[in-house]
């Protein structure tokens, strides 16, 4: 699973999310989490970052609407860094306990 | 073959998961297996939840619906558990004897 | 090259294979045998299959006709055990001669 | 590079090629040789097979008409086998001359 | 994650990446930087290479709109290179500290 | 990436190409050049050839138009030889220098 931060996106990087998923951009969020992993991997985090304070979350769909291919987490970015925290921690005890 | 259990799914979660299968969520169900694997593992595993007792079963599609990229389990806590622990061990068994 | 075999298969498995390929359901059979593995594997286990007595082959297909993404053996328990004992020896004598 | 040999295919294998390709069954042949691989080698190998001698050589497609999945070199045993050996000799001197 | 950069690229090759893109050839550039990765990789790279000076960045996309298979930065050689540089040093920082 | 080299290219191997590509087969040419590899490697391997003497460089599509999934360089044997090894030593120098 590989999970990225972006601090303040550009215009372009924005569109490129937007482009593909259900995410609309009408202020410019403070940052952009991103996570690309195995489906199951992206389904788990982002049920994670939903039971975090405060972030916004997409899936960024590819060739098709029913695809996954990439989970944004959009907010300011203290709570960003705080959603990809819990999902690294969850999946780190997930991946143990289960 | 990766499993996963989430607890209590949020409503986003529900939703990814509901907009790529038959599931229509009516009441928030205690839990969720997952299982990805190859096409066959994930026939084998639906098998084996459909025999266990107090679950839905579905499968989750990609880009389109003859595609199959995830197992879904629906049900309680403690059946949801049951039905993925017999995966596992139906996984093993198998293994070794066919 | 994945075998598996199925004994009784339940409602669901017998759907998810019927909806992905030419396979109708009349009676519910005894057991279904699944091959998966390279287009070139399955069309050589299919056509070793398509000789074993008793059993019925089928083509399942993933997100296009044109596809063929896992090879079903359908009949009752020991027919598509043959069958699948026969693609498994056939599979060798083919690496090994040829 | 995967090749294979069936010999005197059966009704269901023949269909299998044919819905995917041009080939059309008229005469049941004496064999069927299957080569899989990189797009790069099939199209080496159906040149070396089309220069062979008695063979028809067909180009399996998958999920789209100008996708080429599988080689189908259609003809008497003796003459496919031989077709199948000039891939495999080709094949290895390509790789080391250029 | 893939870097390259072609100097002065000839028409056909502007040809083929402006047929998968918005990109629209009005004078020949200097330079075209390429770099091809994971999804989250080339969304980084997009908004590291937006925030450099003097480039346009446009994501090339495969067999659909939404699909986004390679990210083109196109502008003078100077400037080409130091958005590929920061791209590499970007890359390296995020996967040291996030 | 992988590269290979066709002498005179018989009739299925150059209807083939055509039916993927914007090749239209007039001429029988003296040989074909393939390359094989990942796109950023054949757009950047398809610039050089542009730009050796003598030949034309077509893109193969595969199961749609914006896919490219191979490159053919069409020409006499010597002057496809040349641009084939002009692709092999771009590449080097680029990996080293790039």
């Amino acid at each position: 699973m590989d999970i990225r931060l972006i601090k303040a996106p550009g215009e372009n990087t924005l569109r490129i999310i937007s482009e593909r998923s259900k995410y609309k951009i009408e202020n410019k969020p403070g940052a952009i989490g991103l996570v690309q992993g195995k489906l199951i991997e992206m389904i788990s985090a982002s049920d994670i970052a939903e039971k975090s304070v405060g972030v916004e979350v997409f899936d960024v769909r590819g060739s098709c609407p029913q695809n996954f291919v990439l989970l944004a987490i959009v907010g300011d970015m203290e709570e960003v860094k705080v959603a990809l925290e819990n999902i690294r921690a969850g999946g780190d005890l997930r991946n143990g306990n289960c």
